[in-house]
């Protein structure tokens, strides 16, 4: 199965904890891996059809303190379409003017949508064509950019049908909020003052986040699995969107 | 003025000699770069608004021998939006399934085209301006994606209309081919069989291409400023776009 890791904070916040957690998990997903990092409405986005535990460019990403708010990534084990760049997550479209990143976890069977808008996939995987559909659907629904609340009611109206042809765990962004759904597998988890020491689920590395960090900082990191042992992971129902802004789950409008 | 970088080759092939050339530029451009890497229709875009003399993505792809048949970079001399990862080329979006990539060198004056279709630029430059207003016509003259060539004859129509408002160098690619255009300055190179040593014009570098490449290889190289000392580099007319294919020019049709 895929792995997916999301993280919304109020101030630009690195990841490499996670990701090297993440990483950690690649032996058996080393179908290729990316990462996608806001800088307000600037985006790196990371991908390498090479396993996160060999590739050049997750070293970079381990090693390198890339501080953002908003962050995608995702490593793969292929079900769908052939190991190769254009298959890797995340996948990045433009949409009102702003970047759009989305990541799935899981397999749609028989999702064929007429994809008639602007919005075609490069690759081969049920996951780009579901991010099609969904953007062609986002534009159909709203004329322009949207409140965060307002398209995750839209969002709650489209997922619905994706989710019905299979697994749909995903993760969305577009530098403003992260919003993830999860069908059969997400976590969530918030970091906030006082802060303590977290320990890698999958390797032994400690990190005390207290001298990282100040009072006001606050971060939510959304996986697939709980990356750390002894803190509070929260369960995704079958079914749930939840929104993450400023670091913070918003509350279901 | 900022600095353009293109390769086109009929085997994959690594820029780190160009780019090493080219980066040796940056400490003048010190806004940002981007370096796309095609490989098939996937796509690696690696961005930073830091310097291409400091950024840690540089490093890694002076270092990382990254192949591909089709390469376009860019160091950036912000003259207008000011200097965010936003704003930084090349440019990316898609369109007829495939990814296209957009850099430009130059300035346009009063360019402010309605755009009224699916491409909106995201950060505040002329260029993506530019690029956004170009695929936006590209996608009315063709329902699908066309021939090279043909693509050729459309672009022959619009690049005029940008370029009349200023200074339009630009290279453009969609993992087919390169097409070039220069309204002031822009300069291109064939390496073939024979291979011989090259030395960079602006570092003490010289590499000997003939025990790395093999009878069949070819490629272009496209820049602002011919790169290398002592090769055949041919100068753009004013209003020349040039296109290049399996490391070919194509002649004009």
């Amino acid at each position: 199965m895929c792995q997916l890791l999301g993280m919304n904070a109020n101030t630009p916040t690195d990841v490499m904890f996670s990701f090297a957690g993440l990483s950690a998990r690649a032996e058996e997903h080393k179908d290729g891996f990316g990462v996608a990092f806001f800088e307000d409405r600037g985006l790196r986005l990371f991908v390498d059809s090479a396993s996160a535990r060999q590739s050049p460019v997750a070293e970079l990403i381990r090693r390198w303190p890339i501080r953002s708010e908003h962050v995608i990534a995702h490593i793969r084990k292929a079900t769908q379409g052939q190991v190769a760049l254009r298959n890797t997550h995340p996948f990045m479209r433009e949409l009102w003017g702003r970047y759009w990143v989305f990541a799935h976890n899981g397999h749609l069977e028989g999702f064929s949508p007429r994809l008639h808008a602007a919005f075609r996939p490069v690759g081969d995987t049920d996951s780009e064509r579901a991010f099609c559909w969904l953007l062609q659907e986002l534009a159909k629904a709203h004329a322009d950019v949207p409140a965060v609340e307002e398209l995750g009611r839209t969002l709650r109206e489209l997922l619905p049908q994706l989710a019905a042809h299979g697994t749909f765990n995903m993760l969305l962004s577009d530098g403003r909020a992260l919003w993830a759904h999860a069908s059969t597998r997400l976590w969530s988890l918030q970091r906030a003052h006082p802060f303590g020491a977290a320990t890698l689920a999958d390797e032994d590395l400690t990190v005390d986040f207290a001298p990282l960090t100040t009072p006001q900082d606050r971060v939510c990191i959304v996986a697939t699995e709980p990356l750390t042992q002894g803190e509070a992971w929260s369960a995704f129902a079958a079914g749930e969107l939840r929104m993450f802004q400023g670091g913070r789950q918003l509350p279901r409008t």
